[in-house]
């Protein structure tokens, strides 16, 4: 009888919710449906619908799982449950994981939805096996998780590895950008892929020549990290310098934390590195660069695996 | 009857033992002795006699004590025993481990100085108590000690928290430092307490208009980043500006890195942090100003409590 835990990831219009094979990392049953309400007992009451329908699929009871966790973007503090802040779902200190647990009838727990697939990396993904690891994401915006002696950090507060939010200098003497946290200077403001594009929408109006403009239709609200690889591809030297420039800060940035906390394995995931070879080797060129020799003895770095899976299979798994 | 450990603190130009209260962190024997030879078998030979005598002095038996640590500026490679790299004593892996535990007649723990006094301020000094905490040392080299659910992180090879060694951007544009460690652009080519006294010798030789020069007696080599802290302390301008870049230097790197570790609690500790109030002022400016605001809540600073001694309680003391 295989052993099956929930797993749930909560995005900004959807909510996923599967069953993980324990044993595995198999996803055995899922399920998505549209969040139509952001209110905190709303998308409690969502997540748990989802989450019987599919323990309904895979014929289970609800009941007789082996744990429960969601992962969502947020500033999750560690095993309270409480969500400090949540921009994307419009949250401050929402005690979701006391909600949820109450709807779904079992215990829940709540992480931060990048610490959540670090976790499926690091069980069943480009992990599996290393006990001292970091993995960074860069996708819309850019976090990471990191494990020492086979666990997650949380941290004092449970909000370790925000790695996103490390100052950078900026590149070229030029002035820091604002981050979606609020604060100036982040890495997430450079490197992160709403922020990425912003960037390039404000070079484009203030005339950049590049090919990104027509493989965006011409249209500005088409302009994608995706689009600058398109370019880069093609030789469009402002792609270049743009790639460069972004994959030294990550690097550096990313570089620094191999230095300092000394992992076996760095994994390297997320929608804007895993879509875009051009800025992941400028990336991977700039980690080279940067992490110390005694650091560099034994390390390597691999893709992550399991794409959209991770953090549903992470937050089923996650240690009680 | 007290249980007794054996901490052993080796310097490039001496070896301390003590004995030390496992129960209170306090020493209750102490000896130290001149390195006249540093090959590694003289070292440990000279290492292990002066823990006799300690032991002599404290009138124990040393087969009867409870562990042995010993604690050195170099890399040392966890468990194994082996120093990497040891510059101030002219060491390449050496297997430093075996021959002190065959000197002494007693299994003995190698690890890098600061690590060992990160790990005895987290049990006797600033940080006791605390489970999440971070350490930094600025002295002749700055390093650091990172504490995860009150262990000390080793990472993969053995050589976490060389916090010194990670890259920073040249402050005003200029051109990078060529580290001790062989590497360009590390933090302890600015901050270290060796290169910060040959930059400000270049900045004399070239003119630079301080009283610097004059506190240091007209003298070249007994400029010191004492002496640069006497001139701050006159109202100096080179001094001032001085504090205020090697400030900014370390604050963005040891800020950066409670953000991405979130500890509850930093220590800064170390020679020329604790003998430059104003190099001290200016740094934890800079860490308050790097901070992630979700990784500020709740987090203190503290100074260092133990001095010279934490290296050789958190040597006695180390986990085994």
């Amino acid at each position: 009888m295989a052993r099956l835990a929930l797993g749930i990831d909560l995005g900004g219009t959807n909510v996923r919710a599967a069953l993980v094979d324990a044993d595995s990392g198999r996803i055995v049953a899922a399920r998505k449906s549209p969040l139509s309400d952001r209110a905190p007992q709303a998308v409690a009451d969502a997540a748990a619908a989802a989450a019987r329908e599919a323990a309904a699929q895979a014929g289970v009871d609800p009941a007789g799982l082996h744990g429960a966790g969601v992962g969502l973007a947020g500033q999750c503090l560690g095993s309270t449950g409480v969500v400090a802040n949540a921009p994307n779902l419009g949250w401050r200190d929402v005690p979701f994981g006391a909600l949820l647990t109450r709807a779904l009838g079992a215990e829940a727990r709540v992480v931060n939805d990048l610490s959540a697939a670090a976790w499926g990396e690091l069980r069943f993904g480009a992990a599996r096996g290393f006990s001292e690891v970091l993995v960074v994401f860069v996708g819309s915006g850019v976090g990471s998780g990191l494990v020492v002696r086979g666990r997650l950090v949380e941290g004092a507060r449970g909000v370790a590895g925000e790695i996103g939010h490390l100052k950078v200098t900026p590149p070229r003497g030029g002035a820091a950008r604002k981050c979606g946290c609020g604060q100036v200077g982040c890495l997430e403001a450079w490197a992160g892929g709403i922020n990425l594009s912003a960037r390039v929408r404000e070079d484009l109006a203030a005339g950049a020549d590049t090919a990104v403009r027509d493989l965006a239709g011409g249209d500005l609200a088409r302009v994608s990290p995706g689009a600058v690889e398109q370019a880069f591809a093609r030789g469009d030297a402002y792609a270049r310098d743009l790639w460069e420039e972004i994959g030294q800060l990550l690097g550096t940035v990313v570089g620094n934390a191999v230095t300092l906390l000394n992992p076996a394995r760095l994994i390297l995931g997320g929608g804007v590195l895993m879509g875009c070879p051009g800025l992941l080797a400028a990336t991977r060129r700039s980690i080279d660069a940067t992490v110390s020799p005694s650091a560099a003895v034994g390390f390597t770095v691999a893709k992550a695996e399991l794409g959209d899976d991770a953090g549903l299979v992470g937050a089923a798994l996650l240690e009680r």
